[in-house]
């Protein structure tokens, strides 16, 4: 696994490593543990302030401990991680310290308590801003605070979920910049 | 352009094809126009009901067709169509008609008004069942009522929006489904 070296990554370009819609892992802390949940029901929901929304099922372990200490880290997994994105959503937190267990080192947020995942090439630290959407829709408004990127990835390999245990990683990239207006850009 | 034959799928599975979080193309049928904007920022929302939410900003001219209309059709389209979708995506439906301007194929829904994309191989009608969101968030929560997938197609080359005019293709698939609890799957 790759420790990646992160540096700040401006947050008004975070929808580059969300807007795909890969698998993120959502680390979390609350009452001195931590625990991390594999992820895939997410939308961006505004560019500045940059908002993002997850769908959180109240059965997930992360589920209390996201809605009272009211923060996250969404860290973007490659597919190098494929194993441990499998391990950790079918395993819960409420028995095993999946950091340990999945051999992810937990790295201090800088604005919020959740750790970071070093092995993830992104990693967004989150607060919730909104948890009126929670007990209808399981909804958590975030705002993003803070990001960090490894600039040496240029085209992630991340991953995307098909369902039945399939997925599917993120292949070529086609650039169509000139055929773009500029304020779509 | 391949015109998709595409059969009844079921809501309960919708997820294979959204929750990977391809760019979409988001027809809707509005006081005789129809029109259709390319789309990114949306998320699974319930398996059962079938519920998905979109972001739709307000300056898109589809934006008050639908919200009027409280209809649309969510049709996944695949790297053929990127010519399409960079084309709808940086035009207006208030100045032509888009279907024709691209040479798109509108197909009847069967429980909604807004017509379904022929040349794309999944078509998804939806009603929107909540408008509460809009104001704030630009959030529409659509219940997904019809499904239609063209059983042909096995993978997909769906696409993903990286942003300053980069798209990703789906690649490769893993399959880890022996690694999953049967009640993840």
């Amino acid at each position: 696994m790759t420790a990646f070296r992160k540096t700040h990554f401006p947050l008004g370009q975070i929808r580059r490593h969300l807007e795909p819609g890969p698998i993120v892992l959502i680390s979390s802390a609350w009452k001195g543990q931590t625990n991390i949940m594999t992820m895939g029901w997410h939308v961006m929901l505004s560019f500045s302030p940059a908002l993002f929304g997850t769908y959180i099922w109240d059965g997930n372990h992360s589920f209390e401990m996201l809605r009272r200490s009211k923060e996250c880290v969404t860290n973007v997994p490659t597919v190098d991680l494929i194993e441990e994105v499998v391990g950790i959503g079918n395993s819960s937190g409420d028995r095993i310290d999946k950091f340990k267990e999945f051999g992810l080192t937990p790295v201090p947020g800088l604005v919020v308590r959740a750790p970071a995942i070093k092995e993830c090439y992104a990693s967004f630290e989150c607060q919730l801003i909104d948890a009126k959407l929670i007990p209808k829709y399981g909804l958590f408004i975030w705002r993003v605070v803070k990001a960090h990127v490894a600039a040496s990835v240029k085209s992630p390999q991340t991953i995307y979920y098909r369902g039945q245990g399939v997925f599917m990683v993120a292949g070529r990239t086609i650039n169509r910049r000139r055929k773009f207006k500029p304020q779509n850009l």
